[in-house]
């Protein structure tokens, strides 16, 4: 079955959970406490070098790490990633854009702010972060402002990427006031059938103790 | 024909500019400086709102932003780009890799330092910077050191991403003295057939300001 490394906080890891519910694909999923290093570790590094969630274990000693390749890998063959190959391409384009000009910049912001992880150094961060932040949720608006997703027409893990840290952008205390177009592809994408929040329990539960008995290939 | 709007000190132009001669694409280059900020002008931003070279131009009116997405969209139906299933997802694992977690600490790191853009605020962010450019150099080593290539044994994408600034990194002061399987693997790829370094001039030369006189859709 497969198996997801994950933290219910992660916007990250729920783009992996809302595709393999949409999808209806049986997972087991293992809560770590990131605040706490536990993606740190010996026995996660031993799986994820990079120790990050989430990580999806897609056989046993095989895994596969960043959240926009794990969507990549489920929504191969599916409608919510294209074969046309100029759509998959604008496709990628948008989960690119994501991870390095929205979530650096949201995720980070309400990371900092919902945890309270605010540094000297972090603090002095924080103006750069919501300026850039405001900059890439300006280019989704402009998007949203032309068609009613990302890509094509049509829901693609694309939109699942960029809901994931858009719809709590407001926990890193962003307005959207200015941003009608991402606001309503917000409540179009929550009125998804299926939908539950960043939060909910999803998944078959296999607590962090239990998973680190299965010992990893070294 | 194809069109690619640059940088020559951009490592992430240097993938498109590598793919495209790789490939044997005939294209024509726009050379524009990021410095004096011609990717953040009115003309620029309506082919790119998000204000980033490279940004290739597929027809009139069509463009591709981020470069790990136009290395996609070029290599899509060549062996740099895998149709295996499980393949594919592991070249997007170290493509999501790159534009996080070693881009935004060993580009950016260079881009200050070699161009003199050190302020205060960004020589505070250095430390945090160089130890998460080396972290990303550590997973690099791991990986290279039990394979030749990133993915499945032979050069994809994957690597062609990871190579445009590892081989510039001592640009931002980065030693790779500890790193001998990332060294190595710089000195394979740097002896593939038809290889040109960063800065050479490839593709047909346009001008910037020639360029714009075939004003973009608003």
């Amino acid at each position: 079955m497969l198996r997801l490394y994950d933290s219910l906080i992660s916007g990250n890891g729920y783009k992996a959970r809302w595709m393999l519910m949409r999808l209806s694909l049986p997972f087991e999923r293992v809560e770590l406490d990131i605040d706490k290093g536990e993606t740190r570790t010996p026995a996660f590094l031993a799986m994820n070098p990079n120790g990050r969630v989430p990580l999806l274990q897609i056989a046993q000693g095989d895994w596969l790490a960043e959240s926009n390749a794990i969507l990549c890998y489920l929504a191969d063959g599916t409608p919510y990633l294209p074969t046309d190959r100029r759509q998959r391409a604008a496709v990628m384009q948008w989960l690119f854009f994501e991870q390095y000009s929205h979530e650096p910049n949201i995720a980070t912001t309400r990371h900092w702010i919902a945890h309270e992880l605010l540094t000297d150094e972090r603090r002095a961060q924080l103006p750069g972060k919501i300026q850039a932040g405001y900059a890439a949720l300006d280019v989704m608006e402009r998007q949203l402002t032309r068609q009613k997703y990302f890509v094509g027409g049509r829901l693609t893990v694309a939109d699942v990427a960029l809901y994931a840290y858009t719809h709590v952008a407001h926990e890193g205390n962003f307005d959207l006031g200015k941003y009608p177009a991402v606001r309503d592809w917000i409540a179009r994408f929550a009125a998804e059938p299926g939908y539950f929040p960043i939060t909910a329990e999803v998944g078959t539960a296999v607590t962090w103790s239990d998973a680190q008995k299965q010992a990893p290939r070294p």
